[in-house]
């Protein structure tokens, strides 16, 4: 594609002149618009060293509000940034509806940049792209709009602004014999940046490539990429076609290497424990597991455990049990409620994304994204299209996980409902599990078939081989917390 | 401290055996009562190397529902964490109200083991431990309950622990050289930490000093202090007496150099610039700020720039022709609108701790905490109490920035009563305009002589020799941006 750009062409000025103010206008407006659409935007910029990114970017943003747009600077990777999924710190910028991120540099400098200088394997840039192409897609389906610019410049005018860089004592320390080191290398990258524009350059999220050496003209067509792209996305949004869900549910059979689950009626829930035969094993397990904290922790192996079931299931002692083993700088313990104002504003797995733990650390999470395709689903805070969607959406979100390295581990904790109501009944008459108790919970309770139905769909669209589930009989609960820490050491024992 | 603290002492099993489930009980019901008090809790755990802190803190919070608290491990501050104030880190992690947050190493490492390892100068020491001593105060009297424990094993025992660690391969990699040393220099050590103890244990924040070589003593001891201060202070709450924030104001006069400004009444509002100086003079001032930018950027100076004003004093113009100059990689501006929930359940303080700038960078707060003493004194969003205590924990939080480097400038952009009609009504009258104004607006400027009072007991009270308020006249526009512009540069020159 940068064949195409005729890098001699300049703008005139008057052109500019007549033009830019009309942009402006449409600007400092674009921003209200799009509040009042509830209209995400994520605008790209990527391109050559000295290109004049940021310089384009200071334009853009000067016609806008503050309180509507924030701007990101990615270089390279620090390391807390590296001890997370690649698409962390991605995740973690994605704008609120109705506001704007800027990127300087994005996620796609993690596949083309870093395979060239950090010598990414064929099969890992594969896999990356694979990861950007899902989060793209899943970002555009939950009505994001993505533009994506890259400035081009040649390989003289490159090392002619290097150089005049190099000349200010105040800006020297701008260009890094890493910056030269490419500039001599131009061609290689040119490939490289060329490859990627082809690979990516899709209808939905198309490639702006734009010539950073004609310095208004660039401003015209940045300024007029971003205004069209907005206008053009708030009114297909009213007439928005969505993907079909059913679609999808059928793909990920195939897509993905799925283990065949029983259905929930299918389980026996008869098996149970004596006092002391429990204290015994829990002990010889717990010490297990402390070792093998300590082990994981050493070979930075990131850990995920996912706690799901009925209420009243016994998830709450059966975690105690799993973390009295465990070192609690090593692990937390992450208790998902109804999301907040805030989360509500987001993509849902940006909140997921946020908490995902630090290689060698645990994370163990209290109810987890599948809220999704249980409640969102049942009590209609999604539609059908989203919850359809979302198998697909999650099945990706943990190949991300078990790609960078995760062992990821997911329970369900089974009961019957004669035994929720035993449970519900007792905490109702002991006072100091009362607060346990809500009436939310009986109402649940009465959507039982319900709940039933959407966990069969469940398990049977995200038991992926890489992540999955594990149904714990949980009647008995000593049985269900024996049952939770060997499975939980025999994974983690895989890993380490 | 230390000395007075037994290490032969061990508990009787029987003894443990006889208290423990009591205990465990009350421990189990804390996090209602102090969700249901809104007592956000601060457990901080000092103390030797392999004391046992890990341990401690795994007993304690496995009786502890998960969703009541979070565990925070501090090791030696990171590279991006040593380009913020000491205190930042542990700013953002505090509870919010009715939550608990336990502390593995706190801010007295920032001080007395930085003292030691990483030369911290007396002066630096001294104004660190001012700086705590503002945090802890700042806290507890928003309501904050801290409890602090040590502790404390002898150097015999501790080597005994270094060696038994490094004799497993799965834990040999927790014993580094530095713990070692630390081992061998226990003397050193022990001064410093009972210094440390001596100086900080105050009647309202006991230390609590506990021997880590009597296991079971020490679960009894964490375990009865942090129910017994609970309950102690969902007690006093009821009955709190409040500091006088009428005192605090006195005391400002004489703890700060403070510098005398005019009432807004005496403000003069007659200058004003051609279109054609103002041009030419603007683009001299922003290429001058944009060499500044880079060289604060090389030197590592953080900048914090201020606006305040009334409604319609023209804030986001003057902001925009100041960012105008910058590169978008090197700044932020963030606007503060109402708190939300979130933020509202912490310390008025919090949100604008998280949002320091790294060293280096700018940011540009568009309104600030001075809301405190504006906004929310006005609408009686905060007790008389608090917005009077305000302007000590101000000066304090600017302090703060000043000793880490930062350049702090502040603004209020005056404008007369008729002006701001006039601009109100022009943005009336302008549709592209109108969602600037609301009926908020109009509401406040009814209450511009309280405003005004206010405005001038914020200038009185807090406008201190490395902190001082500047007043823009913004009466005319174009001369308010000059004036901003030049009092940045001047304040940036005398930092880089």
């Amino acid at each position: 594609m940068l064949e195409k750009i005729d890098l001699e062409y300049r703008t005139k000025r008057n052109t500019y002149d007549k033009r830019i103010d009309g942009l402006k206008y449409e600007l400092s407006i674009l921003e209200q618009k799009l509040k009042k659409a509830g209209l995400p935007v994520i605008i790209i910029f990527e391109g050559w060293g000295a290109s004049g990114k940021g310089r384009m970017i200071s334009k853009l943003i000067n016609n806008l509000d503050p309180r509507g747009f924030k701007v990101y600077s990615n270089k390279l990777p620090e390391d807390y940034e590296r001890r997370r999924p690649f698409l962390w710190r991605y995740w973690t910028e994605i704008p609120e509806y109705g506001k704007i991120s800027v990127l300087d540099r994005s996620w796609y400098q993690d596949v083309f940049t870093e395979r060239i200088e950090s010598g990414l394997s064929d099969e890992e840039t594969m896999k990356r792209a694979e990861s950007i192409k899902a989060m793209e897609r899943q970002l555009t389906d939950d009505g994001y709009l993505i533009i994506k610019f890259f400035l081009h410049i040649s390989q003289k005018e490159q090392k002619k602004r290097f150089d005049k860089l190099d000349s200010d004592k105040d800006t020297e320390w701008r260009v890094t014999e890493k910056d030269r080191k490419r500039n001599r290398e131009y061609d290689r990258y040119y490939k490289a940046f060329d490859e990627m524009l082809e690979r990516t350059d899709t209808r939905r999220i198309p490639w702006h490539v734009i010539s950073g050496e004609d310095k208004l003209g660039m401003r015209l067509e940045v300024f007029k990429t971003v205004i069209d792209s907005v206008n053009k996305a708030i009114a297909d949004a009213e007439k928005k076609k969505s993907v079909s869900g059913v679609k999808v549910m059928i793909d990920i059979l195939s897509e993905y290497k799925l283990i065949k689950m029983p259905v929930l009626s299918d389980i026996m829930l008869n098996n149970s424990l004596q006092k002391a035969e429990y204290k015994s094993r829990l002990k010889g397990l717990q010490d297990e597991l402390s070792d093998l904290h300590n082990r994981l922790y050493r070979k930075k192996v990131p850990v995920i455990i996912c706690y799901e079931g009925w209420d009243a299931a016994g998830k709450g002692g059966n975690i105690r049990r799993v973390t009295a083993a465990m070192d609690p700088r090593g692990y937390e313990v992450i208790p998902i409620a109804s999301p907040s104002t805030e989360e509500l504003s987001h993509h849902y797995l940006w909140r997921f994304w946020k908490h995902l733990p630090k290689t060698g650390h645990i994370a163990i999470f209290d109810r987890t994204w599948y809220g999704r395709v249980m409640v969102e689903r049942i009590e209609g805070l999604c539609s059908e299209e989203e919850w359809k969607r979302a198998y697909r959406e999650i099945n990706e979100f943990e190949r991300d996980l078990t790609d960078w390295g995760a062992v990821v581990i997911k329970f369900w904790l089974q009961i019957d409902k004669d035994e929720q109501l035993r449970r519900f009944q007792d905490r109702e008459n002991t006072p100091e599990k009362r607060w346990k108790i809500t009436d939310e919970d009986w109402r649940n309770r009465e959507k039982w078939d319900k709940y039933e139905e959407a966990v069969n769909d469940m398990l049977k669209y995200t038991s992926t081989e890489t992540a999955p589930w594990h149904i714990i009989e949980s009647q008995d609960k000593r049985y269900g917390r024996i049952s939770a820490l060997e499975i939980i050491i025999d994974e983690i024992k895989k890993h380490v």
